[in-house]
C-alpha cells in the first residue's frame, strides 16, 4: 500500500444540503483537493507536472460505500493514499472518519494521466509515480459492469458557466448535481446514497447539448449522459430509506 | 467600528473558474462562512442563536468593489467586522487581501436577524449584538437605487436540488451563478467584474417557477429574479475587460 495523508476539516455551510448532509458534488471535491495536497507535498504538485510534463490527473471512475455523510460543522478526517498503479491507470483510496476515528465512508478511485494538448491519456511517468510509494500492479482492475437503462426518463441538459472548471471542461462534481437534480424531490428527501458507482468515459465540453437518461427504482437510480458524440458517463447509485 | 477578525484560506481548485479566478458565488459563501466563525469565536454561533432565539442571520444586500479576484492557489485573508447596526439592520465589512497585504476587494453586507418560524425580520437582539463592538446607529443606510431594467431577455429558471441550503431555501450562492449562466460565454471570456450590487428581497423556495429579465449592455449587466409572488432579487454588474 501507498503513503498514507491525512487531512482534516470542518463541513461549512455552504457545502451542505436540507438535511445539513454534505453534498456529494462538494465531498468528491474535497477529496480531490486533499489528493493534490499529498501531490504538492511530496513535491509533485499538479502545477509541476503540467509545467514540466504538459499532463494533468483525471478521474476516470468512482466507488463509493456510504455509512454516513459528514454534516454540517463537523470535523472530519480525510485520509488518502495512492495503493498501486498499472501502465495507464492509477487507483486511489480515500477514507472519511469522524474526529473519534469512526469510518464515514470510502471512495476507490480511478486517475489517469492526460495530456492537456491532446486530450488523449499518457502512459505512467514513473518518476511522478514513486513518491507515492503505490505498488506497480501489471493487470488493470475490472471495471464496474454497469446494468442496461430500462425505459429511462430522458431529460436535455444544458451545460453552464457555473460547471466549467481551469481545466475548460465541466467539473467532475457537477455530474453528481445533474443526476441528483433530475430525481424527485420527496425521494431525495427521505433517502440517501448507500453505493455509488461512477464512471467518467469523455470529458465535457462548454458548448456540448447533452441527454440525460436515468431510471428511479426501488432502491436505485441508474443515470447516463450522453451527446451527439456518444456516452460521456454513466451511473448507479443504491439508496437508503432515511431514518429522520 | 467593530471587532476585527481574521481568516487565512487558500483557493481550492474547485472553487474557481476556467480562468482560475475563484467564483463569486464561492467568494460570497467563504464571507459568509468567515463572518459564521467570528460569531462562533464571540460564543454566538448561528446554532446558538437558532436553538435559544429561534433565529437565523439572512444577507438582504452586498455591495462589492473589486480590484481582482484572487486564483486557485492562492492564499488570502479575509478580514470583517460588524460595523453598525440600527433597529432591525446590521452591517458588516469584508476585505481579501493577499498574504502580503495588497487589498483585493472589498464587500459591503446587509444582514436582518429572521425568525426561522414566521420567516420575518426580527428586531436586533442587544445581548446578540454586543460581543461585535457595533456600532448602533438610528439611521437605516439608503439602499441602493437600481435603475429600471430596458427591453430585458427573459428566461424561465427551475430551482434544483442543488441550489438548496439547509435553511430550506435557494443559497445566496446560486443567484450569482443564475446571473452568470445567462450571459454569453464570449462575453465572460474576456470580462470580470468591477462593482456589484445586490440585493435580496424575498426569498425562494424549492417548488419556485422564477424569471431571470436580465440586459448586458457596454460593461453594465442588469439583472432580475422574479415569480408569481414578484420580485426576489436584483443586481447590477459593472464589468472591466479583461487583459488576460
Amino acid at each position: 500500500m501507498g503513503k498514507v495523508f491525512e487531512y482534516t476539516y470542518q463541513v461549512p455551510f455552504y457545502q451542505v444540503d436540507v438535511h445539513k448532509r454534505m453534498r456529494l458534488s462538494r465531498l468528491l471535491s474535497l477529496a480531490l483537493q486533499v489528493s493534490g495536497l499529498q501531490s504538492e507535498s511530496l513535491g509533485i504538485s499538479d502545477q509541476l507536472i503540467f509545467d514540466q510534463y504538459g499532463l494533468i490527473w483525471v478521474v476516470t471512475a468512482y466507488e463509493m460505500t456510504i455509512d454516513r455523510l459528514p454534516t454540517y460543522g463537523e470535523e472530519i478526517v480525510i485520509r488518502t493514499q495512492a495503493t498501486s498503479y498499472s501502465k495507464f491507470t492509477c487507483y486511489r483510496d480515500f477514507e472519511l472518519l469522524t474526529k473519534a476515528g469512526e469510518s464515514l465512508l470510502q471512495i476507490q478511485a480511478t486517475f489517469v494521466l492526460v495530456d492537456f494538448q491532446t486530450r488523449r491519456p499518457h502512459q505512467v511517468v514513473e518518476d511522478l509515480l514513486a513518491p507515492y510509494q503505490a505498488a506497480f500492479v501489471k493487470k488493470r482492475q475490472l471495471s464496474y459492469a454497469f446494468p442496461d437503462l430500462v425505459e429511462p426518463v430522458r431529460r436535455p441538459l444544458t451545460v453552464v458557466y457555473a460547471d466549467l472548471d481551469a481545466n475548460g471542461h465541466v467539473n467532475n462534481g457537477s455530474y453528481l448535481d445533474w443526476f441528483y437534480n433530475d430525481l424527485p424531490l420527496p425521494f431525495l428527501a427521505d433517502h440517501q446514497p448507500s453505493k455509488i458507482h461512477l464512471t467518467y468515459l469523455k470529458e465535457i465540453q462548454a458548448d456540448c447539448q447533452l441527454e440525460h437518461a436515468f431510471s428511479c427504482r426501488a432502491d436505485t437510480s441508474q443515470h447516463q449522459l450522453t451527446s451527439a458524440s456518444g456516452l460521456h458517463a454513466q451511473a448507479v447509485i443504491e439508496w437508503r430509506k432515511d431514518d429522520l
